[in-house]
């Protein structure tokens, strides 16, 4: 028997993965997947403007769903929705799950939508499970920089089918997005609303080029992943009663020590 | 054919509803239920010590576990558990989630676990689905109240089963309680770990008895309900693709105001 794994790690951008290509996909009906997100913004990685209080640097909840190319949660150089814009500048999810929900009555484009508990510190990590479909294989999911002006990490699209089996396991390390909505330079910049509303755009170590931005590390070719995100499909025998989420990690510091 | 539909709307204890039945259970294999959190903590209702700001009065993530009377994730006069105290204090919810998951392993009485999003204001609300199991019809949740020592709302072992069907609406008024890990007397107290650790307490108008608590109202004989939650069950029609969350009110004020 041949056990079939791929790990594909894109150290780069979310948005450069295959995207709509969903209408190949001929895998099994559905496929359960534990998501796993772990925050990797330590002061260490990032000493610029490191918030320490009021808030300290952390997580908002994770908001996902699953679905066929029909549907676009967000995506780079375009403009964000409402939803994607009170999510990211305020954490509030209510208005983005109201447009995902329209999304799947108007045209059967969603399969389901997940959220994950907040991380109360730039390390540390939560998880969920998502469960995919043939014809809704792609995920997309935001989780808000707190604190931030309107800025996110997130995946657009991600395609767990791969012909005609699901990707058993999947790893992609995240770098910051600005929604676009917020003018604000740094972390803790007062609400300052950018009008017209810009694209949605990542944040590098050189873009925005000014020194004041909280990024803006002149001397890096490139940023650290501020965050990592691994789906890691669920075999059969672990489905069921009383088990629906083991292989968790013991600690937090452990999955972030083995991968790092 | 006869619709069978209950409200139950408890003004009181959570903890007052009937706990541990669960061996009647004779109802279908499993239910799926829609659960609307709603935050009611207004300035208008809780004027004294209204955090306005660093952070304004907001709700963190929901999270909860559907499981058998062999598990209890919080009870009233009992001592908190790492996990809801870390949960309590900070919103960080790894260490409760590794809790049920070992409890789930060992001795079998978690079928799922589920988590809505934050909510960042302190009137606004969140949403998610939990399934049941005739062997694993109670519902318990947590959701943190922010900024506070180690104040929270939630339910305790909540039977969704009701001998041989399952309800088909539950609504529950919620009330504050203190995890009895944390001695700070206002919501924006600093830290300060109470030793040695007390039970889980509810917070009333007049206890704890000091003018200085955030909740103290002497004038008052029972403080209005900080939230609600309500659970309502998805019919079989409902299920399927594309419609996994149908029937969220179209803005937060709609249900607030139904409901008030």
């Amino acid at each position: 028997k041949v056990i079939w794994t791929v790990l594909v790690t894109i150290l780069g951008y979310a948005s450069s993965l295959p995207v709509g290509d969903d209408s190949l996909c001929s895998a099994e009906e559905l496929a359960k997947y534990r998501i796993i997100f772990i925050g990797k913004w330590s002061q260490t990685a990032f000493p610029k403007q490191y918030p320490l209080y009021r808030p300290p640097a952390q997580w908002s909840s994770l908001l996902g769903v699953t679905h066929s190319s029909d549907y676009s949660m967000w995506k780079k150089n375009e403009y964000a929705s409402n939803g994607v814009r009170d999510f990211a500048e305020k954490g509030e999810a209510w208005a983005l799950m109201k447009e995902i929900e329209e999304a799947g009555e108007k045209i059967q484009s969603i399969h389901g939508i997940f959220s994950a508990p907040a991380i109360s510190s730039g390390t540390g990590q939560t998880s969920t499970e998502l469960e995919v479909h043939p014809r809704h294989p792609l995920v997309s999911f935001v989780v808000r920089i707190v604190p931030s002006p309107d800025w996110f990490v997130g995946i657009d699209s991600l395609n767990l089918c791969d012909g005609d089996h699901w990707m058993d396991e999947v790893s992609v390390d995240l770098f910051p997005y600005d929604a676009g909505t917020d003018s604000g330079f740094t972390f803790s910049s007062p609400n300052f609303a950018t009008i017209p509303q810009d694209t949605v755009t990542e944040i590098t170590c050189s873009s925005p080029s000014h020194p004041a931005n909280s990024f803006y590390y002149p001397k890096l070719k490139i940023l650290p992943p501020i965050a990592q995100v691994t789906m890691v499909k669920i075999k059969k025998s672990q489905l069921g009663l009383s088990a629906p989420f083991i292989n968790l990690p013991a600690r937090s510091n452990e999955i972030i020590d083995s991968v790092s």
